[in-house]
């Protein structure tokens, strides 16, 4: 039995941490660990585990916990993790970040789009993107994963294998995100109001969102080149979902069919890639709380484009499913272990 | 391992069915009935299910199932499963009827608030009314359970140990409940489009619901008097969850305790029902996607009142979570198989 | 024109009374009080007003205002206004209070139900409560108006005719309110973010509402008795909107056509308050951004009960479109100036 | 006093313009025309307009129409109004359309995109596109107004002052826009129940929609040269409104001023374009209700592209308000006239 450590055990996406390792046979959670609700019944703050879990918050000490879990999450903000970690917990425990302090290898570029110095960046070249598609056998051997932001792991998955393949321009790639309102967190604040975001959408973080290096270097490395793009964020008034539609002019002419062979060899094998069927388009609802990105593509030959869409649950893929599906990978688990709920709908 | 066929599996409540019974260690389906997508893979209709289920759906032929499966449920509207059922397939399968046709035990009752003649008339004696929580031990000898209706069920177990145990007048109990919209299906009707439903709250069959008589019955039996009730639901904009508020007098002065003592006393031991602490209001949200029913209760020392309350998912403990804790009944398992996950939030 | 100054401008009501004024042909803005924001635009702070209001906020500066305007309104918080208002204001200026500081009549009601010392016993019997249906004469002739809560406006005038007439036992009320969330004001808090409030419902204040004496005041001196009632107020995932569903015991046996006629005996002639037509139940939809009140009722035959509804737009008549009707009765206008806008729908 | 003749007055456009004309001090609607309900009451259909509208619903019949209104309004599917219209109507009334029958000038792509035989392409040349800010010397001088589509609508104005100043490459123009429900209509289907809608965000149409030839004639026009775009809408659960986010290279590198200089030009004097002040992006809310379009833009200059944004009431600017508007235009009133209401919110 894996013994797992949250930090940050009372935001959404270490509730939803809680919910899936609930669920998880091979794991059981030892630390609730939340610095504003220390002692407080952890049920008190998330009653839908009520009589599900005894357990009351404790702190974010990370040495402590390092002597009593197997696996520790960090679901905090920015800055936290690297504040904290050092070797000697490393030694000790298998470390999984969902904040983005290991995701960026460039500790420049860290620095300047989130504006705060890092405090580990030893363990950069070490840190493995968890991104477990694409790096699943570099997550296996990892001490510390760095667990991808949602909007670059629905992002990513949706253009990855034109871009690696070729087919597409990528200077010319825009993508145009949209994401329900568990992506800002639990945080107080009057702009996630209910009356502020219901009956509204809006772009926010245009043309500076501090996800969009992260899916640079990615997309990047896939290409072999440097690649930059524009990456516009959405308010949705939804609670879950990410919904990416993103754009690129071909290379050269193609049809459905060759494009098709392109995804399928890529994600035919993944069990949470669903490449959906001709002209079907992804749906955030049809992937709500399971670790499922739907992705698809449509051809336009008009303007020689093409357009990529991905749909996915952020607060599952985009965060606590994939630090699972990592957890997974590190203990030599069945991937799919405690991940292969169907989506809930309606 | 139980082999399930549903009738009605792409309507709201059969589609929950599916997503339940696949998670289902003991049961697996093998009919997928759909009268009006016959043919058509039942991922089409559910893009959820997407290479999660690969049947086509089938037509409504209760005979030809009952060959193949070890339990049917027909998740359709009433009328039908009491045109179909009869002694020959009795004797071959367990049936539990997500419709009204079995629960009313008076038959001119049934007659008069649904409108329609009840064409199986003679298993009304046998069919047992599968409120897990009440007749247990009655639903695992059963052929043909009628599984309870969504209001009803959220309505008699917030109401029923003070029934049970005379604290309240049953003379003046007033039941006013609030539904998501699946609660009113997957038909095309113009007062369920999405235009018309949000930002809008409105009670409907006001004083003539057919939840009422169902109510009535369970609460007479309970009660051992005849009970009439005031039954008000009301449409709310969400998808999934009922809200319970009821109120009823008291027979005598009594303590927060003295109240609290007689709920545990009938749901301690159950694993579905939560009583919640003191003060605490049931809200839908911490039950969504699950089978849980969360009751509480605050005593108006002013007007002599008592205000229950209970929420609950229409689809799950409402409809097809109540049915697989039946079927569990019915076929000897843990009567939580398949019902165990946590309710998801947000 | 009227020189018009708000304090609070910056809360929902606050700037639903900015939308209403500018609207109306008689009145003008002159001070919009915002502590929070004093020298902001308000225009950034509301930027449905951009271009629509150049002006920025002020302190909430009572005496100053004074000099400058013919009417006050203060919707802020209770204790407020009490605190502010004195006889030399009240010598220069007309004044509305949104907040609950005038609405009940007796003191130490006020005092245990809001947990706070009333600054301004003195005016308490001078102050008109400002339900104008009710008390048009006396609004008229007023210094001081006491705008009525949201929920006691929606609650007394569905109930208001039968027991003036008597014709339901008032010792039998049971009013179960349904409100969407910008009754909860614009503040910062978890219970109201979008991810808390979206998919749920839940009842709150259970037998201990605030609301609940000023609805008892205004029913006791409707019937002429003391009356106490349960309240029961609900949250709703929708942004405006009261739904208020009442129930009662009938005196006597009456017809539908019997209680019509007492309903439109009181509510013929007011254009704010539409009784609908038979069977309709009203909905909040309806009724969204304009001041109607929609009214209706069912008698059960079998209960001997009859059912009461109304339906509002909580920010409207249940706040700033009332404190607008009471202003043009104040100051001699046609009362619906400015309030007549059709309600807005979808 | 102008008489109005509604054609298709339940659907929600239509449903809007009542609402609007309502509130105009120059004209009444003589003849609400609705195959659907004839003979029905209009307040059975919309019942917010209850004692407002004491109507019946009369057939579409346009010859009757025109003996008895000064301007007709058709906001019915695309090809009923060229199917009825004719120079004997034209010669009689005014003619507004809603729907897109003599918005495309080139007959054959309006065949190939709607898949009809346009049947009056005699009046294309004459119709005048009603976008009033672009044509308005054009649209007083008219017969026949075409009134242009939401989409393009909020797309055009958002794009325009760029695309005629040649800042932009119209070659690389990307629009992304995103929709409420309500510009689905009122049909009863499956795919616009609340169940299906709320919580989920999907594209449709993608490379294929039917505002794509319409936006491109525009833009062709503005640009002095045919232009392709890539046009992607998405449906969002909400109400009303239209946002769009559109990309382009840059020409040149400007500076946030010269481009907000640009902006200023075209829409400083224009009542209804609002462009709003730096870094502050459109959101749907702060025009809801209103014929306002707010936009803004934002520089990359990282990737040499500009972003422009625009945010609209799809029923009112989209719809209705642009109808309105355009019928001031049309008999010399004040463009305002009717349309001044400030945004309502929340």
């Amino acid at each position: 039995m894996i013994r797992a450590g949250i930090i940050g055990a009372t935001g959404y996406a270490g509730a939803e941490l809680v919910r899936l390792l609930l669920g998880h046979k091979e794991a059981e959670i030892v630390w609730y660990g939340s610095r504003s609700y220390v002692d407080r019944n952890y049920a008190d703050i998330y009653q839908n585990m009520f009589r599900l879990v005894d357990d009351v918050c404790l702190d974010d000490n990370m040495e402590a916990m390092a002597e009593q879990v197997d696996v520790i999450f960090t679901a905090t903000p920015q800055g936290l993790c690297a504040s904290l970690v050092n070797e000697d917990i490393l030694h000790k425990v298998k470390m999984i970040d969902l904040s983005a302090d290991f995701r960026i290898k460039d500790v420049e570029v860290y620095e300047k789009w989130y504006g705060i110095e890092h405090k580990a960046p030893q363990f950069l070249e070490e840190a493995v993107y968890g991104l477990c598609e694409i790096n699943r056998e570099a997550v296996k051997k990892a001490r510390l994963v760095a667990n991808p932001g949602c909007y670059p792991t629905c992002s990513f998955l949706s253009v990855y294998p034109l871009v690696r393949e070729g087919l597409i321009d990528p200077g010319t790639i825009i993508i145009d995100a949209k994401s329900g309102t568990s992506g800002a967190g639990r945080g107080a604040k009057v702009d996630n109001l209910f009356c502020e975001v219901n009956e509204n959408i809006k772009a926010y973080g245009v043309a500076g969102h501090r996800h969009t290096p992260e899916i640079e270097e990615q997309l990047s490395l896939a290409a072999g080149e440097p690649v930059l793009i524009n990456f516009t964020p959405h308010l949705v008034p939804m609670q879950r979902g990410i919904l990416v539609t993103a754009y690129a002019s071909l290379r050269k002419e193609v049809s459905y069919e060759e494009v098709k062979v392109v995804y399928d060899h890529y994600y035919k094998k993944e069990f949470f890639v669903r490449v959906l069927e001709k002209d079907v388009c992804p749906q955030t609802r049809w992937v709500e709380g399971s670790n499922f990105v739907d992705v698809n593509f449509k051809i336009d030959p008009r303007t020689k484009r093409i357009i990529m869409m991905g749909a996915m649950d952020n607060l599952v893929k985009g965060a606590a499913g994939q630090a699972v599906q990592n957890m997974n990978l590190l203990f030599g688990l069945d991937e799919t272990e405690g991940l292969r709920a169907a989506p809930l709908f309606p």
